[in-house]
């Protein structure tokens, strides 16, 4: 039986989660739940699933979820809440499940506490991945991958060493303006750029996908992730996102991970690693689907690409910087203020004045993500 | 360091395996090497890698191979000489690539001296893959996969529980008639079954990867490799010979080893095992292969799938009269004596008249494969 923490239980991947645990019940045991705002189906997931604790970010719900839960089951809130989940001392992991910055500290509040974590916010590693794997590796915990890219190549690495990996190849999906002949970029509207052909997935994650800053971010989480340098960090477009990622061998052998898009699968096998629990959720037919197809991302067309490669490369607070830029950008963009050519522009410009701090303190992170936040806001289209 | 023994040095996979010696001389010592009939070529690899012991099947060739050595490297000949190679005290692995039942012998006197061994002959297991396996887990050494497909499969697995697997998947090419209708097969050639999409091989593995008895064998081999059901092999056509099998997961994930194909990788694999020593040797690119297709097999043209399925499920000494009656069948329309369509009848009959024997000895195993060649050899084409 694992003792599970979910910090985001009402977002898309914390209701997936609560389905995993729901298909195990005699493997996993949701001990802590912490939600948004959804003060709802938090109350309908502490009924089906009597965690020790939960928590909500406004501290009003907060008292009224106290009332309805009674005194044996604590109720906390705001980032005080997080960080109690994060650190009760019966959890075995903590899924962190939030979206932005407020899931770093509670990642290395659990870390510190000798909890592995899996973690489903790019913000943690692409943020601050020096200091969460060095932190990691100092208590002796996991960090574990749920999104699909990075447990794909967590399954096919396997806990192989480093130096046994030529590339990793991260797959995109390509968006839905691979095929968009690139003098039509600067007539995407917000509508189609939130129709993605895969995944359903939040506002964010879509236009990320659309620009393939998503598949960037997910660059730099893997070079945490598996210690690896960015240059052996590779992207291939593969339309059907049934190849969830690969690792190529330094003999030449490539190990993928295929199945049909369900985020049970990734989260699943996060929480009950190193064991592959039995499940009927996930049946792929490789002779039904037919075709997978591949083609190099058009950099051109995509310099999302480039630019979180060099802020990979270059590390320190660069990569904190071309984040919160980025969401921003997309912020502008959604709200109809900036056009869609204009979200890398105004990453790239963020990111040309950033003085980076090398090896940066999470302080440190915290104030270039902050500085970035103004300075993208400050932004005069040319 | 690595010292092998190769039995079987100047075939298709001897002449791979010297190559793979070739690129690691600093990680593999050819100490024995035994070939068929091929002396000159013999004697060209004993100049290069200065093995402790020959053996060729001819005595006379051993006896003038013994003058051009001297007396400080021992020559063998015969079933002898392999017995010989096979048990070298100083060997840690023995590769066996001898084509036909003659590696049957050396191969469990291998396991029978401690060596690993690594199987490139399908007779092995498909033959005597339950005394192979048993023999193997009592004296603690590993039999390792050499052909691409269930090397594939063992990197796949590497070494995860049988419980955790829901199925195994061999890809197979289809063979030059995966798109010919039914009603032609019975005016197929033997020149149009000699040529082969993917691989460049022997006559007999090419008209069995026509028959698609090739993959028939290999799921018999699977089945007592990794020691699973036989209803939990399953084939998918993949034309591009790409992917080279798959291992799908009790979770539903789906682990697949993907190369351009070349015998070197999976023999070097096995050698090197399990360490992953770099090469340059392989070097594969999706985007440019584009596309990689599936299609299921179809076993009303194909029906040595299905053959291959039943002989794998009753098993004894059903598996080996499969491919006795097979090998007969080939050599037949080879010479032109039987028509394409009737090497599957022929197996089939063959199969049909035997009376199993469960459980086998190896003796007995021998004399069905004796049984089933003179039961084949005197069949009348109906």
């Amino acid at each position: 039986m694992k003792n599970v923490v979910l910090l985001g239980s009402t977002g898309s991947i914390g209701t997936s989660t609560i389905k995993v645990a729901d298909d195990l019940p005699d493997r996993i045991r949701l001990i802590g739940l912490a939600a948004g705002n959804n003060l709802e189906l938090l109350m309908e997931q502490y009924r089906r699933h009597q965690p020790m604790a939960l928590s909500i970010s406004d501290p009003e719900k907060a008292t009224l979820a106290q009332g309805m839960v009674g005194a044996t089951t604590a109720v906390y809130s705001g980032n005080e809440g997080l960080l109690k989940l994060a650190t009760m001392p019966e959890a075995d992991i903590v899924l962190i499940a939030i979206v932005g910055t407020a899931g770093l500290q509670p990642a290395l509040a659990a870390i510190r506490a000798g909890k592995d974590i899996a973690v489903a916010s790019k913000e943690i590693l692409v943020m601050a991945g020096e200091i969460v794997m060095n932190e990691a590796r100092k208590y002796g915990v996991r960090v574990l991958a749920v999104d699909s890219e990075h447990s794909a190549i967590f399954q096919c690495l396997d806990d192989k060493p480093g130096q046994s990996v030529r590339n990793l190849w991260l797959t995109a999906s390509g968006g839905p303006f691979r095929k968009t002949p690139k003098e039509e970029f600067e007539a995407i509207t917000v509508e189609r750029a939130l129709k993605h052909p895969s995944w359903v997935m939040g506002r964010k994650i879509t236009i990320d996908s659309a620009t393939l800053f998503n598949k960037g971010l997910e660059m730099i989480e893997a070079r945490w992730l598996f210690d690896v340098e960015m240059d052996r960090v590779k992207v291939v477009v593969h339309p059907q996102s049934v190849i969830h990622s690969m690792v190529e061998f330094v003999d030449g052998s490539i190990i993928a991970q295929i199945s049909t898009p369900d985020m049970c699968l990734p989260i699943q096998y996060a929480l009950m690693y190193p064991e592959r629990v039995k499940s009927e959720r996930v049946q792929t037919n490789l002779a039904q689907i037919g075709s997978l197809t591949f083609e190099e991302p058009d950099v051109e067309r995509f310099p999302s690409i480039n630019l979180a490669r060099r802020a990979g490369e270059v590390g320190g607070t660069l990569p904190a910087v071309l984040n919160a830029a980025n969401e921003v950008a997309v912020d502008a963009f959604v709200n109809r203020k900036i056009s869609f050519l204009q979200i890398t522009e105004l990453v790239r410009h963020t990111m040309d004045r950033h003085e980076v701090v090398t090896h940066p303190t999470l302080e440190q992170i915290l104030e270039a993500d902050t500085w970035a936040r103004e300075e993208a806001m400050a932004w005069k289209r040319p």
